[in-house]
């Protein structure tokens, strides 16, 4: 039986290229999803159906209907959600989408490096599982697939 | 017809207290509940009541339960949730009771200086009002309450 | 035990204050809530609280932030949603607010003249009861109260 | 991984149709489904299979229940719901569909012209996304498929 | 803390009446609600408040709208459902009450002579409590208020 | 696109084969799934599987473990519930299968002869359709799947 | 604003009562509801209400019906459930109670020796908050009450 | 159609592999899941990924992180979950799954010797079937697949 496991986080990197690798080399039956990983498209992405927006606010705006539809389509079909909190950034939508996991009732592997069990310390409590590296995610999803 | 609000965001300065003050001389009938107000309370909290804990990590790990009991009891009370973000602090909890608020189907007021609206596009989009001060979130209010 | 009902449909005459002073002389134990019911306000609140916007869709945009807020906030609190149609304007927030009581499992009331029977079947037919004026659903609301 | 959209929205030209050879040519996994697009059958069918009914209002009742028994069955399987609005009609049951999509939970494209805005910026506040033309809906689609 | 109770079943006897008496006589702080008791009255509030039907069976349809919208709210409200099945009588509606209490999660005491064991075994097995007497049903929820 | 179709009512008599055949005949892609229909291994089962029991009470109450069973795993995997209520029978588990399938938001088709409609009144008004032979049922279904 | 907690665990001392005392004497306002605390009682209810049964099991049978409908209702009004784990008995209702609660979204303060901690780790990492002492899950409260 | 079956209970003999052998000789199309059987494994599943821990405690935490992620991942594809019950152990685990399982509203097959009818005797009375034999289980879901 396959899994269906969301992959949250920041787009700067390819971490999620890295984690799609390592699941196919173990064999793990996994279908990944996530946000649109070309971050300018991800920002151009409302005008560019939309057309041209009055200012900055409004044209991110135009860009989040589109970011959104996505991650609720497939946020909704999965049976995981992985949520991958760095050093860098305020990742916002990291928040945003581990804790909308959360309240939908997905169960959530949040992963952090241990500098910043501070500010997650909330969100920690909350999820099923913490772990500081993409991989021991991806342990914990074969754990569950033994 | 009374409304509880849970007042979401950093517990920094006194924001909430303000807020408070001012519902009051506008005659609102609101019930304002928000966390812990006292920081180094909320912080102490796991240790206070669990005893001493192996690290920093668990520390704040006993913590949180206590924070996210509080959160939870009062936000399942809640007719409506406001949060603030500001530039400074990373706010991840903020992000996250915002974002159970949407989940929960609770009307959300993100409260956010125009600075900040591209880290926070997503959750803005999502949010049922936009605003950029507190006093702001009152008016909302008040405009419900009329 | 009182009942909190939610007055969906146009605001453009005074029916629901017609309504409330029906439930009075009838003694019926009843709160009434809707939306703002000073169209000129209704129209405005968005630029009122959250400052003057770019053009015309965007001011309506923001004006519609408030009244959703407001119409959620009383909708989940109602216990009958009453929904009125009219010969005049387009009523799509009437059909909206009364589907999406449908939805959340509210009893749906509407009020409809028979002339409208063709373009309201469909949710007519999901309606709880359909009646033609206003003071048959308040006959409805009195037999449930009787 | 395949999406299923409900078009909701009337009946009365091919817009259904155009949109499905669109996707073909674009060649997106997605399966449109919908009402009726037969208009005369979707007024006959509570005739045709309950039989003569005593005037024009039960005979539009018995046609919604088969009507709403179609579009219950397939929103239900939907994955995402377009909702067209266009000038003509008073398209109550689009803005029922609508709505009851957004209640359910399933994420709601709105398709409507510019002209439009005011009536519909309530409904417009609520979807997931607001363009102009079922074109622009279908490139929603292929960003989230991308 | 007062119990609100749903007393769903024929409305033939004064059963609710003898509950009601019995309940003041113990003292217990229990409010009773149940369906329009006056049977005529039952049968003809559709034509009362709709005026005069085609015929019989659309008579009974106009009825049944007043009626569920009556079960509707109160049984939302009921923190407990008891239903009576009787030896005489099809008392579907009762079926129909007590296994839209279960769906809807609201505990079911079932009241039944041991006689109808048999027709009434699935019902039996799903609900909370079975007993054979409204007092015995009293029994229970005097159990509940020690 | 398949449907799971669930058929409530009586099992004295080969309605469903019927069904099941026309169906067929139709080519109607229609997965059909159902009580036990072998009616003295229904009223077995419970002490087939667990064994002699005290008393006839007892029995049933066996039995019905395991009809219940049955049941609830087919229910919750249909697209719609079909029930049939006919002239004999006092048939309480049709009626509490189809108030659960209307209380699990399952579309439901009540098929009932016409001599019923007064004490079904209730439950038919509450029914997505309401038609008087199962093959009436199929037409609608077939209407779905055009 | 009151708390209602419900007091799940073992009948056999008077655990409860102390914390009702203490609360009382804290000031905190807290109404605490629970399961029968007379075990005779609790064990004799079955027979007592619905009269002799054929055996042992079946007696015990009719006892949990009652015991089952007072903790439904109750913990359905319950903002926080408390359930405490000792050295002694089986104690499997308050696992189940513990674990409806959780499954119902009520928050769990869990209240267990941490001789404890191996057989209840799996539920440990559901509760919102683990301590070793009543009077600690009074110490949460207080602290959400702050 | 194919059932998921998710067992829950004691991990120290081989049940669940003499439940599988039996469905495949009944030939019934019957998917098992569960927890992880390896007891060991089970217990170092926190420290293998996560590293080492404090101390017993905070083991035993990491472990059932894991543990835990499994069970909500299976659970909620399952149609069906049987938990057995033996004399031997504490089996707080197996009473949490059972509880979860009907609080998420699926249908649980309770297997329990009948020695132990007392202290189950809450849990018992909300399961839909109870057995004393997994293979008495097994007939149940072979009545259901009929």
């Amino acid at each position: 039986m396959e899994l269906i496991v969301y992959l949250a986080g920041q787009i700067h990197d390819d971490w999620r290229e890295k984690l799609r690798q390592s699941a196919e080399q173990r064999g793990l039956p996994i279908i990944f999803k996530g946000p649109q990983e070309d971050h300018d498209r991800s920002d151009d992405i409302g005008e560019v159906i939309k057309g041209k927006q009055p200012n900055a606010v409004f044209r991110d705006q135009a860009a989040s209907e589109f970011n959104n539809l996505r991650t609720r389509i497939w946020m909704q079909k999965a049976d995981v959600v992985i949520a991958l909190f760095g050093e860098k950034y305020r990742q916002w939508n990291t928040a945003m989408d581990a804790s909308i996991a959360l309240a939908m009732g997905k169960p959530l592997i949040l992963v952090r490096p241990e500098s910043l069990h501070h500010p997650l310390k909330e969100l920690a409590q909350r999820a099923q599982v913490v772990v500081e590296t993409p991989e021991q995610a991806l342990d914990a999803l074969a754990y569950v697939l033994e």
